[in-house]
């Protein structure tokens, strides 16, 4: 043995602290359905994640019980075969059970199926039969995941979902001090990517597809207020939770990042100009406000009371 | 001097073969516009570069003719506050007219303007006075260039357009030796990301905004066939010249770059399964049709006879 | 008010539920230090996070508690012209500090400081004064993190290593039943990137720089084994487990997520040719082992007993 | 048909007007090679262009002619597995030759080769017989083309290459108009990336992996200037023509693109602070001096009198 120490004396002691998951990202695909000549296009992304009830291979080398990789993937394919995508959410599900029921090694499984946004081309107005256009304005996903003996929890969101208004939003009223040099603004470009993660729970019965698309309306109708006036946004944290509250009365819980985009409006006043707002810059190096490498545990979130 | 070697001579020698060039890169900013109550966006990422008369700031280190990249980027920022930018392409004509006009030390400009693609937020149908929506579905972009004494060329384009069609598209009866493994497909999937790039000439008054919709249109067409069947594309290549023979029409010469994705249907036979099509895997680390750091030179150009 | 809902109730209830986090992600700054004629430079990435008191500025737009980010950029900025970047460490605890010690209404904050990998240059084994190259060979980062009345918690890491080794690693004795079609193998290339993190716990008067070295290459000698021989991997998951086991003399805790790249010994049988593994193909959009959003959760992790 | 156009009138009128190139790009494999115990590993990127006698596969979808980009990749893996990779250069070369001597109706063909910088591992100094780690302090790549009839021409570079000097670089006594903002400076930072390609002309014995690492000292040494001292910069473009200076006794064209970084000195005054260079920012977003798509044409390039 190389080094210099003994594993199966760590082993006895360390076994109950172990925490090891392993799988397959970005299992990438894309499932072709038909209905006489029309044809209809899912690409996904799948990561597949799982643990195991016994860490011998992480501490002894045994892979008796280790799924291998390739298999997991080899499973998602055969899966997206024989089911079908009727929806992201039914196919993490999908996956999920058969992870649980074939598998008695496996203690957790985790499945996240992202969407590529391809939409159907038109002509005129008239659908293409087998045509279509990649059109990212927001990537749907979702996850599920399952202990053993556990319930099976659904999520859904959406990312990369950006968004700008460019009057109505202020900042003023913050705390101030001798390192502060931002001034107040009551007329500022508001603009950011969104992340936007909620849970349904246990159900597994929902319309899943109609129910993202009426969230992803209220996200929209949240940031910007109504479409004739708009509604005054005092923080990019207001705006979070103005999100949250309007996507609350659907789902049980509702977590939103906002990573936004500085704007700042450029200073002509050495170039011999006055500059009311129409010229900004984009101070993207700037990005970010509660954002994490862990969004779960740190950005908002909001927990629905029953 | 720290290095043994006369500039001075080389200078004398060298200056005929000199091809210096320089400029700023990437000035991303935002011009608003209002009218009444209602706003008005675009922003867009600007390239200027610049060629000298002398390339005595090279070989001596005398910076006397230089404007400052940064003095090119206020330019760039003073245009977009005064003209406003009522298309891509006039906004690049301005810059290239400011910096002939105004600096005799110019022997050359050209003036590259790509467009945010934000697009108007819409509630239940109804246009949002000032929030918007980044709809990255095919960036348009734009370049004008001139050499001092020469005739201001204006040219438009798309690119990032992906696009897809899951039949009418094979490859067959292609030139086989004892390197071909690749079987011969009549029903298959094409998929693609295009680069498409015109010239209007020195045409300066024309409605680009509403060329550059009609020749989008054209493209998805060329791409697609009619909504109803298709037509079928015996090669991406053949894909390319229908694209370039839609376009070519309306404007002078057209270059198509055609990044192709490959789906390959999964084998499922040794997991005991026929696949008739229906997942496919892409494999993206095998892109690239036509495609090349200098797209103009090499990829499938047709110039249209006058 | 444009949404019928009534922030003030969903308040009352909401608040003990409510996790607010917020900060600014990518603060980029270069400090330069000269000592005689010679210059040292640290190029630093920051975020710097905090969660407040009240989540006041969230539920009722109220901001009279929020430092904005731009007042933490600002403090940052000023801690790195005050204090020097002596270690990543030191200067993420500099930070916590400041936060903790000057404002009431700050519950929590956590710094996060990772490196630019400037090198000084050399020229024939004499180094340079003040000119630097850019190399990296794996990203040294850090955190330091604090609750108001609790300790201050220091971890550091690696990450975007990229380690080969082409013979030493095999995968056998693996689970299998019908959807297994991955050959057993003895002798395959082992690739991938790691991302290491552990654990200082409370201790803040370490030689950090020193003690990052060290582990770095008891993490290189853990995945190579003896330069004249290696040692023989027989899974990613033991091999991640020996890294750990080399590197817990030294710290607390140890997590390790190695994000595989798969080389395939390209099939050549068709084309006429026995290929013994020299010519393999990578097959990067397979990657990752044991990756995740949430790195700490759910990648391997042990504890050290004390 | 249907689209209104006759391509066969199109085709007679327009083929001499007709550049069609086609490819694969990103054929990424790993060539192993073994010597007794000791292993050497060699992972490339190349891209194989070609462009044959007749354009009938993109005017009449007569695909005959057309070698499809499946039998490129073919070729390419099997002369790695025939020839092994000497060096990039030899392997480009041996792909031109083969598909020239092969194949009469390619009337072109250029390959492009690029490394994936691995280093052999090192523990306590001495060499790990099979362990690599990736080091990309500057990616080399080699391009070789010929058209039927033509010579043979090999060109190399090296690219993503970061560089930066503290101290010996100002730019002053530029030219100033009502739009200069830019302040004089005489000691500032001058950081950016080299991208650099040189041409071998037509010959082909030469020893490409000796010379490629004296070319890259050189352009180092010319960067930095003297260690114990360095060499004032008065402009990018001083800099640039001075490495190709040095470079120009070993090869006979050289063209360097340096996209450069700018570090303005944060301003502390309003924060009660003199900053006297210390501590200084990125604006990564204003990058870019002698930056092209075709950096071929229009950077700065120097021919070698013979």
């Amino acid at each position: 043995f190389y080094h210099n120490r003994n594993p199966h004396d760590l082993y006895r002691i360390l076994s109950p602290f172990l925490n090891c998951e392993y799988g397959k990202n970005t299992i990438k695909f894309l499932r072709l359905h038909r209905e006489g000549k029309k044809q209809f296009v899912k690409e996904v992304e799948v990561c597949a994640h799982l643990r195991l009830t016994s860490p011998q291979e992480y501490l002894e080398g045994n892979n008796s019980l280790v799924i291998p990789t390739d298999t997991i993937k080899n499973i998602v394919l055969v899966l997206a075969k024989k089911n079908g995508i009727p929806s992201l959410e039914q196919f993490a599900i999908d996956i999920c059970n058969h992870f649980m029921t074939t598998f008695c090694q496996v203690a957790y499984v985790k499945a996240y199926v992202q969407e590529v946004p391809w939409q159907r081309l038109h002509e005129d107005g008239v659908p293409h039969i087998h045509s279509f256009i990649c059109v990212p304005d927001g990537i749907r996903f979702c996850e599920a995941e399952q202990c053993r003996n556990g319930p099976l929890m659904v999520f859904a969101g959406i990312k990369d979902l950006k968004l700008m208004k460019t009057t109505q939003s202020g900042f003023e009223g913050f705390y101030k001090n001798e390192h502060t040099t931002l001034p107040e603004r009551h007329d500022r470009i508001l603009c950011g990517e969104l992340f936007c993660k909620w849970s349904y729970g246990e159900c597994k019965d929902f319309d899943f597809n109609c129910i993202w698309k009426k969230i992803r309306e209220c996200i929209l109708e949240a940031f910007a207020g109504p479409p004739d006036c708009g509604e005054y946004s005092p923080s990019y944290q207001k705006t979070v939770n103005c999100i949250q509250m309007f996507v609350l009365s659907r789902v049980q819980v509702i977590e939103v990042v906002l990573n936004n985009t500085f704007y700042n409006v450029v200073d002509m006043k050495n170039l011999g100009l006055t500059n009311d707002k129409e010229v900004s810059k984009c101070f993207k190096y700037l990005t970010a406000l509660f954002r994490n490498t862990q969004p779960q545990s740190t950005a908002a979130v909001l927990y629905k009371i029953k």
